[in-house]
């Protein structure tokens, strides 16, 4: 197992080799983190039960850690806690070292994470992207390696749409799941704590400690395959360049491995996500901060962003009546959007619709960061549970969706998520081929027949001394042929497992095929080919078996 | 995709290949089958969505499939059912395409797969052992590849042991999930249709399809990491040679992979478990098949498997004052059991106490068939779900567990089945080492360091001429030396999709380390060697990275 503190000691050497300063704003001193590793490690030797001992937590930094300011984003503002935030406090109970407290925009308030004196968080991918927010330093530090668990919270698509842009997960758990007691509020009505990781299971794994008992009952749902809502494309409105192909690849890949895809429409939902800064409801981050911030205004207001301290003084003058108003009409709005759910386990949205640069979010605050919460907006105000997860790259960049779907049906979603993750795919030149003994192995495995082709010409094959005996296939570029190989589809659990059972000589790697494309394949290594017999001529092992001279030579 | 007709032709050859005729009760003409998959690649070719097409499935003997005679494993009780039992219609509305009716314990009575007239079903791996039963034909024809699903039905066990036995997975879903109408009882107030696959999630797939509406809420758990109960090795009683390890090594990857491990007492388990069969419920029996049972062997038994006839025709006599007093004891010790679980989600058990052979059940059927179902037994009595998996190999053959837990958490079940999955290892050497540029990709799939070792000493290091620099690791045998090494651990899903983006000329293969065991981890593509720098003197990448001369040659 890896020590926590070889786990401290490599995040540190990643932190100075990044140079993202903006990330953190109080990052623990390594000695003091260091420390606290050594005594991890001790309790797990002595025998203590720590199942996240190892896991590196960042927590953002509107939420109380023992030990460090809780500013909000906002120096002025920042006040000691007495303890950690119950969540933080299970999270380290459960053996988790938290690295330090992330930058964020102001109060929460945004979703691009350039609204904040400490810096605007550049995105982990490209720099010039903005990294998303509010909970942008914790994104930026899981999706870079640095932690290995990031606390956000979510009250528009702050844990959501910073998970989108810099492809890792992020779960905003349904309210009530995770408690936010010692969380600073945006609008506490609907704010939650999320969770980011750079796969599903971990955030999974961290949620079971962050949750709050008692437990709830999963509601029923009908049997039969997943049920997935999807809105007509014309209603996801103006997307950036290739993303409406990589939605339409991720809608695909659901109904490829299994699920029944349904259309419905999306008016109430972006209608309600209209309202969230549009209508009434930003009244309660008024309740939250606002006294605060018009006094720091009159004592000339340092360290408080501009944009943010607009929103929230501009919230004081809202009229109660106007809020009676949007809730009866919020509620009109949930109702048509659970009709159309219906009995759907999920609505599948692109998390945000375009990812700006932070040269674009300069130019226009305001238009900017409201079309960024276009498919996220309405789901804290309807109640609903939701997963961010990596969908695909679009020119290099990440490509985020998200499931969306019934309160406390969290896991359902995150199992639903787990379908967007697509099958690999297997290049089997010999013993692995239908029929061959070996077969089975791949049946076992969940492989199904995909097609037969043939490798690109550049390739040699050889009649391997193993038993059973198999073909080495070897990359020789000129004076290769193309040779008979079966792809096979199955599921990337399958292909990891495949790989701890193969014995040597044989190896998987890059197979080049006749159309041009590339997929793991069997290879074999070097030394296996000595005195081997070259069966190239026969155009694949099939066919040597079948032809091949009765007495082997 | 594969078309149904090739995997259908695929299936025929393998059951001439395999040899097993005893499988089938009735399999059905290879032209009547290629028809079928003809026509259900006709309807997926014009569009029609049949998520299960190119999956075969073989029916248990005892479940109705229009077209062929419902025989329970008796010729003479044989009938022409009119219509697909519920359970197999819904899988074939979902392209399912149906193989047979396959061979199994006499009317359901038994755990062995050998009472029946058709012939003793053998093991998939080892013939000369039991398939188990008495869903004997089913699980065998999934195990060999021959069928992708395969229903059975489960009593005491039938859905559960003979998975074990044959290295598959059976799912047992909660009672009153999956219609049984079309199903010959054995004792209808617990009998339940099961569905065995070679893979969790094909299994899953399925039961989404054979489960009945209206869906059941699930039922409410407190939050945190699953709770996993396991009984006191002594209570286990005597199990084969090596199955004690095995499974306290699958209790130990479900508490390694985050779950709460906690002891109860198997007591009131194990007491219903006896009942089962000593007791009065086997009256039930006779209630479903005794007179037909009686009427054939006044007319000469022809076709009667003599131990379960005998247990059937014993069962007449059973005063019905026993039953009202097994009633009440049964309500006492279901009471205890789940006061014993209390809030776990599921109680880990092996699946059956050991694997006998043919011959020994031959010797001694009732009491031979009686131990293996000590921990299967008391499951429907309960009322409670179960999900049988694969742990291991002991000396060569499968080693099954099961987890099983309250009704309705049949999904929760199988997710807790699923950590029983044990992570993989990959050994690395260049430029996914700590701290080296491609190792955040390692922990972006989810790795963790494991440890810090050498390879075995048969191996030389070369400078590949690739962009980021890598070494290239080439097995040599006498004249190599060990190199410096990093253990990774990662879910098997990481590695597939880890094998997914990996170019050429790297590969993965097995790898050797200095304590003798092996490894996945990178090699390279031989043509990759041409004029690099053996670099092996330097002892690894990391001090050749710092001590090489600045100027590359």
């Amino acid at each position: 197992m890896t020590s926590t503190l070889s786990r401290v000691r490599a995040a540190y050497a990643r932190i100075e080799a990044v140079d993202r300063p903006e990330i953190w704003i109080d990052l623990r001193p390594r000695p003091e983190a260091e420390a606290e590793a050594e005594a991890v490690d001790a309790r797990v030797a002595a025998g203590e039960r720590l199942p996240l001992a190892g896991r590196l937590l960042a927590v953002k930094g509107n939420i109380d850690v023992a030990g460090l300011p809780t500013t909000a984003g906002c120096p002025a503002y920042g006040y000691a806690p007495r303890a950690d935030a119950p969540v933080v406090a299970r999270l380290r109970a459960a053996g988790a070292l938290v690295l330090g407290t992330t930058n964020l925009d102001q109060f929460a308030t945004g979703l691009v994470g350039t609204r904040s004196p400490y810096g605007a968080v550049r995105g982990a991918r490209d720099p010039r992207r903005i990294s998303g927010g509010s909970s942008s330093g914790s994104a930026v530090a899981v999706a870079l390696g640095i932690a290995d668990l990031a606390l956000g919270t979510d009250t528009a698509g702050s844990g959501r749409v910073p998970a989108a842009f810099n492809g890792i997960v992020g779960l905003k758990p349904t309210r009530g799941l995770v408690p936010t007691t010692g969380v600073v509020p945006a609008c506490a009505s609907i704010d939650c704590v999320t969770v980011f990781a750079r796969t599903l299971p971990e955030a999974e794994e961290a949620l079971a400690y962050m949750a709050a008992p008692p437990g709830h009952p999963v509601p029923a749902r009908a049997p039969g395959p997943w049920r997935v809502a999807v809105p007509a494309p014309e209603q996801l409105g103006e997307l950036d360049a290739g993303w409406d192909e990589a939605y339409a690849a991720a809608v695909g890949r659901v109904s490829a491995a299994g699920a029944d895809v349904r259309t419905v429409d999306l008016g109430p939902f972006t209608e309600a996500a209209a309202m969230l800064y549009e209508g009434a409801f930003v009244a309660e981050r008024y309740t939250a901060v606002g006294s605060f911030v018009d006094k720091l205004i009159s004592e000339g207001g340092a360290g408080l962003d501009p944009t943010v301290a607009g929103i929230i003084t501009r919230a004081r003058d809202i009229p109660a009546h106007r809020l009676y108003a949007d809730q009866a009409r919020l509620a009109a709005l949930r109702t048509r959007a659970l009709v159309e759910l219906g009995d759907a386990d999920a609505l599948l949205l692109p998390t945000a619709p375009g990812h700006p640069t932070i040269a674009e979010v300069a130019a226009d605050p305001l238009v900017a960061n409201a079309r960024l919460g276009r498919f996220t907006n309405s789901t804290n105000l309807f109640g609903l549970a939701a997963v961010a997860v990596p969908a695909d790259e679009v020119d290099g960049l990440p490509f985020g969706v998200m499931v969306v779907g019934p309160a406390f049906t969290d896991e359902r979603l995150a199992r639903i998520a787990g379908l967007l993750q697509p099958d690999t795919r297997l290049a089997v030149v010999g013993a692995h081929l239908s029929g061959q003994p070996l077969n089975p192995q791949l049946l076992a495995l969940g492989a199904r027949l995909d097609r037969t082709t043939t490798t690109a010409p550049v390739y040699r094959l050889h009649a391997l001394r193993t038993d059973p005996p198999k073909p080495g296939l070897v990359h020789v570029g000129a004076g290769g042929a193309g040779i008979e190989a079966e792809i096979w589809r199955l599921p990337a659990e399958g292909l990891g497992r495949l790989l701890t059972t193969l014995p040597r000589p044989m190896a998987l790697g890059s197979v080049e095929l006749t159309d041009g494309t590339r997929v793991p394949g069997f290879l074999c290594e070097p030394s296996a080919l000595a005195q081997c017999e070259d069966i190239t001529s026969y155009g694949g092992w099939r066919a040597y078996l079948r032809d091949r001279p009765t007495t082997t030579p």
